[in-house]
């Protein structure tokens, strides 16, 4: 691949703004297409936690988690310096917290998975859980404190990745991608040329190219925003996750006294309705955690769709020569777009990638393109 | 009064704008001054219901609410020819249901109540209920049909009226009103002149006349709207509202698959904030007497102030010479429109108003002006 490419980002979510900011800065020629609809990255918590949120089986995104973690505060740094505006980056770590036994069992669980992969966690009863987080309410009984986590606000974020890939020469178009081809992406009214292209368009992706076509499957998540009111507790300074009963339940503070609750999960098609039932359990798992929610003004309720995979790991690298993919990234498209960034320049430049996977062969061409 | 008067509303919700269509129609000069917000006619349910929310010692409400509902069906009518656009009135009446045993206690009170002022309900089981609607949860074991109800959609009927208003000559100027005296509304930049200025600015009423100041206060009531998806059982037929465990809830159909469930009830001034807390306990209340709410799409939580007054009972009538009060509706907008239209047409021209109820002295005047 030559040095200086043309570069056609379809998508302009975390990942394909993280891409064209990073190709555009090592001297590519970039474009985002972008369908200007709502995305999963505008509904996202924006929760940059893989240790409290690691799973057995899952060690391979723990690594991967692990190591994007390790680049976002140069990364936020950067997009500071390139946008000149903030991304709300939290350094207060994360609180994974249990209600019941069966959540405290879980919660055991994590804490001695983790242990075995030599991750420090502090384990507390409900008491000093409150100590360090007074607004969580008594039904909390385990608590587990995860200091390296970090965690950024999602919308602050994706105006600073807009703003520093204009400042580095990224062009934008309006418009939604049909199909990738060896360097074409075909719009409605029109196809695109350019040396390689990028498919970062989240759970649309697997309808771009047939390499991606049932790999990648939309997950519906409903996420809820609220802010504290001055007569009510303000919300806690960590990001708190944890079972609730059984259910996920994550609840990421905002600088400006803003709260995200999140979030369910669906495997329902592309459907981004936002119902009831996932409002009413989000609400009662929140509240569960944090009692004082109830006073808190309820600003937003909105759903986005995950783009999901079966190993719940992404797939980036090449799909065909002239084709790459930046896609998959389920529940971690904040968390894993430095990552995502450097991986696809490094493709662009012909370099190796930044960690070396489980590589199986992409389905729809030659080369190894699954991390 | 002379017969054609230049007159002045303040307030463009449902009563304003019904008394300025009435107004226009006889033949006055007729302006609207309306602040643009977002008011309590657009939060309303549309519930046309005084038979089904009669209290013991609201007879005088029941008394007004019964003429006015009377009047509905060719107000309704009338609109339409006015405006070429509906106004979505339903006929199917009201089922008032209870939950627990307390709650049973209530429809038993509120059935012998309406029966000993002669009117007619059908007491029925949580079986008998479940044939009328079968949608209703098991949770619902009792009820009652009250027939003769009716409900609009409140902003169908809102751009009915606006459209019908401005067919009738009526203009509208957007501004907020400060005060008003004799003759004049006073705006922030101006001072409108008119015969006769009506006061029909909802909650904040009491703001704008010495009379009404103490008189009319804000009361939030927190709405959802949702709308049945394809999956799910469709909403009712007829309004159905009760108290659920304690708490009063109501489920307004409207004729393209939507539901208006409200309303909380707060005295808390001039907020408007939307709380986790009230959507929590509509959800909860609503999903107790129909549970395939959970799948239904959330679609919108707002919260409105209502005009409240010490006794529930509207404020119509002269305040002082040129200077008339429309207002104090409370929870009542929609039901009492036709007839506070057709009073304080009946004060412009100098006749009798249409129904004499009590009337204690206007606090700022000489004329009796309550009803």
């Amino acid at each position: 691949m030559q040095q200086q490419s043309s570069v056609t980002v379809v998508g302009g979510g975390v990942i394909g703004l993280s891409v064209a900011w990073t190709a555009a800065r090592a001297g590519h020629r970039v474009e985002v297409v972008d369908a200007g609809e709502r995305r999963a990255s505008w509904v996202a918590g924006g929760m940059l936690a893989p240790v409290a949120e690691a799973a057995p089986g899952e060690e391979e995104l723990l690594e991967l988690g692990s190591e994007s973690l390790r680049r976002w505060p140069s990364f936020a740094a950067e997009l500071a310096r390139g946008s000149g505006l903030p991304s709300g980056l939290r350094r207060e770590g994360t609180l994974v917290v249990g209600v019941d036994g069966a959540d405290r069992a879980e919660l055991d669980m994590l804490a001695d998975h983790l242990a075995s992969l030599g991750r420090t966690v502090t384990r507390l009863g409900g008491r000093e859980v409150r100590r360090l987080e007074p607004s969580l309410g008594p039904a909390v009984r385990r608590g587990l404190e995860v200091p390296g986590d970090l965690a950024v606000d999602n919308r602050l974020a994706l105006a600073a990745l807009r703003a520093a890939a204009e400042a580095a020469g990224v062009r934008f178009r309006a418009g939604a991608a049909r199909r990738v081809r060896p360097g074409e992406v075909e719009l409605a009214e029109r196809t695109l040329r350019c040396d390689v292209a990028v498919i970062a368009a989240g759970a649309r992706s697997g309808e771009l190219h047939p390499a991606l076509t049932g790999r990648i499957r939309p997950v519906k998540g409903e996420v809820l925003r609220l802010r504290a009111r001055p007569t009510a507790l303000p919300p806690p300074a960590r990001t708190v996750r944890g079972p609730v009963r059984g259910r996920q339940v994550y609840l990421v503070p905002r600088d400006d006294g803003g709260l995200v609750v999140g979030a369910t999960q669906h495997d329902a098609g592309f459907d981004e309705t936002v119902t009831a039932g996932g409002v009413r359990d989000l609400l009662a798992d929140a509240e569960r955690v944090l009692p004082g929610i109830a006073e808190y003004e309820l600003l937003e309720a909105v759903a986005g769709l995950r783009p999901g995979t079966h190993d719940n790991l992404p797939v980036i690298g090449e799909l065909e020569p002239g084709v790459l993919a930046a896609t998959g990234h389920h529940r971690n498209g904040f968390l894993l777009a430095p990552i995502t960034a450097d991986a696809v320049l490094a493709e662009l430049s012909g370099r190796e990638p930044p960690v070396a996977g489980p590589v199986p062969a992409g389905d729809g061409g030659g080369r190894p393109c699954k991390w």
